[in-house]
Parts: C-alpha cells; sequence; structure tokens
C-alpha cells in the first residue's frame, strides 16, 4: 500500500488534476491521495493558501475580503469547470469558506489557521469529487473524524502519538481515500496547521500510521539533483538516497521536501520517493534507510551562504573544564542556534547563520564572551559559506578528503575551515562567500564529472 | 639582561656545574640564574628531588629516615667535594633539612612541600658560593625575602600578582643572583611549591618580572625537534617557533617546557631560548611571539595515543538550540574534559583522553546522554590517536590540507576526523591508535623531506 501526496502546482487546474487521477490509478497499491491547496499555474500566478492568507488578515483587521473571497473561489470553479464537475461542490465549497470567514476572531491566529486550512481541506473534496465523477470509489477524509489530532500550536502543530493509532484504522476503508494536507485537529477540536509545506508532513503521518510500503510524493522536479542546479549545469540526478544524506543535504539548495516531513516516515522505516506529476515515468529519487553503494563516495554537494564565525582564544584553554560549555551558554542566552565548533588546542571557533543577530547584539556577545571567560581574543568573521559534501560511503574510502582538498587548492581556494565527524556522512567545509560557486563547481568536477586532461 | 634556567640534570655534578658557571660568565647579560634540585647523573640514578619526597613520606609514616636523609646530603657534598668547596656550606645544608625534617607534621602537604622546596633552595645556595669561590659576585636570593609571593595551594601554587612588583627591585641588586626553582611563600609566610618542572615556572616570573630581554632555558636537549624522534630518525630541529604553536605542539611528545611555564613570558612577549648546557655552541630553539616565515608551511607535527570518541546523533538535532551545551554539562558533571567537538548535521563527536574514565562511567554516561538527550544513537569509538599538524603559515597557505590528507590516503591511513580550526595554527587528524606512527611518518616525509620520485 501505497500513501501518495500531490504538491500545490500538480493540483493548480483541471489538466493537472486528470495527470494526478491517471497516476493514481495507474497503479492500484495507490490508496491514501494527500492533496496540497492549489498551487501557481504559471510563474506569476498566486497560491491558493497566500489568497487565503490575504483574506484573512485583511478580515481581522476589518477590510473588505469580497474581492480576494472571490479569487479563491474563483480557483476552485476554474477546475470545476475545466472537468465538468457538477456545480455543487462549488457551493459546498462556497459555503464553507463563507463559515470560517465569519468565525470567531477572539484568537487572530487560530483564526488565521482555520482560513489557511480551508486550501487543503476544500481541494481534498474537490479532488474526491472528480474521482467519483471518473469511475472511482474516493472518499473525501475528514482529518477530524479520522483522528489526526495535534498539539495547539497555531502554525507549527505536532501530530500527537494517540493520532497514529487513530489513523491506522483507515487502512481498512474501501476505495480511494483523498485526504487534505497541512493541518489537524487539537483535542478541544480546533483547526491547527503544521509549519509551511505541511501536507508533507501529513503523508508522512499517514504512511507511518498506516504501516505504507513506500510514502510518494509527487512534485514538478524529476529528481533531486546532486548539486544546486544554479550553480553546475544539468547536474546528475539522485536515484536512491539515504535520509541522513537527505537531512546533510538539505542543509541548503535542496528543499525539495521539509526536513521535518521526512521524521514519521524514517521512524517507520518507510522509503520516501520523490516523483515529478508532469513526467511520472521519470526514476525519481527514492530516500531509503539504507542504500546500495553504488559509483564514488560522494552522492551530493550542498552549500549555503550567510554563516560566520565567533572565534575565541584563550591560553591554556584546553585544561579549563566548562569552557566551552560556558560560551554556549552565552550563546544559547541570546537565542542563537549554531552549526559547528571547531576547535585548536586553545582556541575555538563557533559557526552560526549571521542573520540571526544585528551589530548591536554582536557587540554585546563579544563583550560577554571576554569579561565572562576571560578569553584573549574574540572576533568574528563574517561571509562565510559552508559547502557539504555528503555520502554514505565517504568514511571508509580512503582519500576522499585529499581528492576535495585538492580540487579546492587547485581552483586557489583556501578553506577557512574543515569539520568532519565522527560517524561520517559528510565532510564540511569553511570558504569566503566569494569562492562559494567556484569551489562547489570544483567540487562537482572531482566527483561527479572528472574533466580528462 | 637575561634570565638562565637550569633544570637538574645540568646540576647534578661538579662537573656539570662547572659547565653551568662557564656559561653564565661568557655573556655579562645573564644576570639572573634560577637552578632545580640536582638530577640525574646517569640513567639509574635518582633524583634529588625524589629522595626528598621518599624522605618526607618516610617522616610522615614515621618510618626511619637516616639513610634516604644521608642519600640527600651526600648528593651535595659530593658536587662540594668535587668542587672543593669550603666544608661550611654542606653543614648550612644539613642544619637546614634537620630542620625541616622535625618540622611541624600537623598539615602533612604543606610539610611534603617544604621538603621538597628544600632541594632546589639549599642547590642554589651551593651554587652561589661555587660561583663566588670562582671569583664573581653572586648572591643567593632567597624567595620569601624577594617576594616571590604564591596563593596557598600545596604543589599547585600560583604567583599572585604582587610577587611581580617585589620581585622587579631585583633589576637593582648587584653581582649574579642564584634563585632557587619550584616554589613561593604564601602571605602567611609558608612555602608551596608549583606544579612538577616548576623551576621552569619561577625562571619564566622572574622573566616577566625583570623584563627580561631574554629567558633562556637550559636543559640536556640540542633543540626542540620538529617531530617525535622515536617515530622518525634524526627529525629536522625547531630554530624559531612562536608561542602558538609551541602550546600546539605540546600536546604530546613536546615536553622540554612546561606549558604553564611559558604564559608568564608569554604575557610579557619575552622569547624563550631553549638551550643546551652539554653543548652551549648548538643554536637551539627560539620561543617567539613572531617568527618570520621560513620554509613551508608546518613547524612541527606532534601525537599522542589514548583517545577516545563519544559519537551522538539525533534526528533535526541542528534545530535543537542548547543540546551541545547540555551534552558538554553532563560530561562537565563527570569532570571529563574533552578535547575537540567535531560535528554533522545531526551528530556531535566528543573527543577525550580515555584515561580519564573506565567502563562503569562509561555506561553511566551513555545513559544520561540517550536518557536526558533523547539521542538516537550513543557509542565510544576507542584507541584513537590525535595528530596535530601545526605551523603559522599553514591558514594561509592554500593546498596544505590536500597534502596532509593525501599523504595520509597513500599509505592507507583512513582519517576518522578532522578538527580545523577558524584561527589556525594546526590541524587536528584522528587516526586509529595503530596507523599513528605511519600516519605521522608519511606527513613528516611530506612537509620535511620530500622524497624524489
Amino acid at each position: 500500500m501505497k500513501v501518495v501526496k500531490f504538491g500545490g502546482s500538480s493540483l493548480a487546474s483541471g489538466a493537472q488534476l486528470k495527470k494526478v487521477f491517471n497516476i493514481v490509478v495507474s497503479d492500484p497499491e495507490r490508496k491514501v491521495v494527500v492533496v496540497s491547496a492549489p498551487g501557481k499555474r504559471f510563474a506569476e500566478d498566486i497560491k491558493v493558501t497566500d489568497l487565503l492568507i490575504e483574506c484573512a488578515e485583511k478580515s481581522l483587521k476589518n477590510e473588505k475580503t469580497d474581492q480576494v473571497f472571490e479569487a479563491v473561489i474563483a480557483r476552485y470553479q476554474d477546475i470545476a469547470e475545466e472537468l465538468t464537475l457538477p456545480e455543487e461542490i462549488i457551493q459546498e465549497i462556497r459555503l464553507d469558506l463563507t463559515e470560517r470567514l465569519n468565525g470567531d476572531k477572539s484568537k487572530p491566529d487560530r483564526y488565521m489557521d482555520r482560513m489557511k486550512a480551508s486550501g487543503e481541506d476544500n481541494n481534498a473534496k474537490l479532488v474526491a469529487a472528480f474521482f467519483r465523477k471518473m469511475g472511482v470509489e474516493a472518499h473525501y477524509i475528514d482529518p477530524k473524524e479520522a483522528g489526526l489530532i495535534v498539539s495547539d500550536e497555531p502554525g507549527n502543530a505536532q501530530a500527537l502519538p494517540e493520532a497514529y493509532e487513530s489513523l491506522s484504522s483507515l487502512r481498512w476503508r474501501s476505495g480511494i481515500l483523498v485526504f487534505p494536507g497541512f493541518f489537524g485537529y487539537s483535542k478541544a477540536g480546533d483547526v491547527y496547521t503544521f509549519s509551511r509545506s505541511g501536507s508533507d508532513i501529513t503523508g508522512s503521518i499517514l504512511a507511518n500510521a498506516l504501516k505504507a510500503d513506500l510514502y510518494e510524493n509527487f512534485t514538478d522536479v524529476d529528481a533531486v539533483y546532486s548539486v544546486n542546479p544554479s550553480i553546475v549545469e544539468k547536474p546528475k540526478e539522485i536515484k536512491e538516497i539515504t535520509y541522513r544524506e537527505m537531512r546533510e543535504l538539505s542543509y541548503a539548495g535542496f528543499s525539495v521536501l521539509h526536513d521535518e516531513a521526512l521524521v514519521p516516515a524514517f521512524r517507520a522505516g518507510i522509503p520516501v520517493q520523490i516523483k515529478n506529476t508532469n513526467n511520472p515515468t521519470a526514476q525519481g529519487t527514492k530516500i531509503v534507510a539504507d542504500r546500495n553503494n553504488t559509483n564514488g563516495p560522494v552522492i551530493g554537494i550542498a552549500s549555503d551562504k550567510g554563516f560566520c564565525s565567533i572565534y575565541v582564544s584563550k591560553y591554556l584553554m584546553n585544561r579549563e573544564i566548562g569552557f566551552g560549555r560556558k560560551l554556549l551558554g552565552i550563546l544559547e542566552d541570546f537565542g542563537l542556534s549554531y552549526e559547528h565548533t571547531p576547535s585548536g588546542i586553545d582556541d575555538i571557533s563557533v559557526i552560526l547563520r549571521e542573520n540571526q543577530f544585528d551589530k548591536e547584539m554582536e557587540e554585546q556577545i563579544i563583550d560577554r564572551i571576554k569579561t565572562e571567560l576571560h578569553a584573549d581574543q574574540v572576533f568574528i568573521q563574517h561571509k562565510l559559506a559552508l559547502i557539504m559534501v555528503v555520502g554514505e560511503g565517504m568514511r571508509h574510502n580512503i582519500g576522499t578528503m585529499a581528492r576535495a582538498s585538492k580540487a579546492l587548492a587547485k581552483v586557489n581556494v583556501n578553506i577557512e575551515m574543515i569539520n568532519q565527524g565522527s560517524s561520517e556522512v559528510s565532510m564540511m567545509f569553511g570558504v569566503k562567500e566569494i569562492d562559494e560557486k567556484k569551489a562547489v563547481q570544483a567540487l562537482y568536477n572531482e566527483f561527479f564529472a572528472p574533466v580528462m586532461v
């Protein structure tokens, strides 16, 4: 049995819904269909979710909502007309949305969640109606009725353990089950949405609860690439990748799937298949617990800008029990999360995203480290890029570091820092931001496209 | 003006004292002479300090001390006879030691410190007497009178700030000043010793207090080697090295000078010259604040065995503010100090010396990390060696990492981990203990003795 999730662009028009239908019915294992709200039909189009957010914001400010409300309805209507669905379905959607719009505004974030959730909820009803019109047994599943119980955190809900238990009984329902993504209900019966891209999370929760054999995630790319296509032209596609590798690559430039969305599937060991709705015969990328080591130690290279390094040195630091813990405690007081802490004997650097603080906080941090830790030297190096070279095979492949560092030296990139952990799925290189593209290209050439001399 | 310190083997016999005298008078800048207690004359010999510890331990247990007491006196007597010094000096030493032996035993660690300190104290009197007999103006300096005030920590005293002020006036005393190393006096007037090898510390404090131009440290090796001579035969000698490089190398195998001893000289920017009493014309090694970059990015390679790595992984660890701080807090609760913390996105390893804990504590640590941090995986990898490749020039020398990692790959050594900090004086490689020698040899060949192909 497979849980199949379709993203917004896969459900943006009647033509897209026909593709979705053909994909679902072509494999009898595809039992549960998780849907997003209708997405963009063309680059300048507006997603239904964004229209709903605008509508809710206007309503909360007591501004006129007619125009944006009708824009939402029009999106569903366009699809329904294209598919010659009966008018009733649009009336049902209009009724639902009107009710939400005129609902209780005393708790604005809950109001917002109810409005946003309607995008997926109503789309699921529409999709189910279309499937039935095409002659297959299909049911819209209400997450409340099905028991998708979540924590009461607006915009950041988490599925509660009992949700898995309740949802598991969906397995015994007949027909194709069309389930709206992105939200669940609190124990008190209120709507709460997951974080953005939350439909991926719904699919992953259902795959876990129903012990699916596979969680298929249909989007608009053929596969996950081994490197960011905006840096390297036509990069190699990844056929199979482990959860850990995917997570390391998600550092940057690999945002096909929401990190958090993988967790429920990962915990249950269910493989996740990324596929393209617009090109369903393409092999796609499969995310698995273990993979066969194929060619080469590296599976992908990710990079991101916008990091800085707080450097702290103190003679005999190494002898001071508690130094590192105190340093991290200071950063925690400022609410900062950090990425790595490479260290020498008497110095330590903390690498973190620089958008977390401004000049003023920076000075406060330096001041506290100097005063409280009696450091000899504290300074911040800005504009760093981190490059992750990722691959499960890397650890026991002697010479990978030599190849990577030589490739960087050849193109004259200075390695500002290196961090290679213990159980190795990745090597991290810190370079100056201006060297990022050159460095990624050189590493890609080394591991994926050796140039003949 | 120079402060000159002589180690125990440089003062072990009359013949050695003659060398010391010739060294001191050959340079009129050598004003302050810091002496250790007489050391070993031959491999099986016993140092006076060790005899004194035995004597103090026996006395504290009310056992007979005559034999070991006389063994101490005999060492001074042998030297005095060899140098035909008047009998009075030995009588003075005997009187002093008898008084200490019969002193207050109510605080055993202070009694021990008084007994140990006599080794240096009496040797300074002997050396001053010999210098005077040779016709130069020389004075024994009593640390109490000179104002070397220290904290009251037996065996681990620290010089107090006011000590520097008091000692500075020694500058205006005439003649050569012979100062006993290893101890000072508390404000209450009691003897407290520095940590082992504390005579190096005394010399460094005096160099700082007297604003010396140079702190010469005479020992029994020609120079600091670029690599451990027990791993690489006849390694290159280091002519000039910075404090930071010296400190990184002191990690292992470079124990010529006590780390802590460098601090006072380092803070005052006074260079430290390592020289050989038995071969004073050899250039030796100079430890400086800055050095001219000569040939190659690497100045030395140090390595040590006996490390282990605690590996902790948890999916989405990267998102958890406070994870690293909590992990280090647990280790701190066990009193453990750590060396490095290389990390991936969702894993972190803590590298530490494995002699700090046993099997039982290991299990407790793993248990606490699993329970309190909800880690997915926690395990310990034993028998690791750390190799430090050290050099100030390394940071801006593109390709150093490529050369190092290629050298290791060539001899088939797997790099278990790499840690390269921010302001780089060193690169750290973790390898299996069994690969240590092979790895060090390969790195030495790469950076110091390139083999022709």
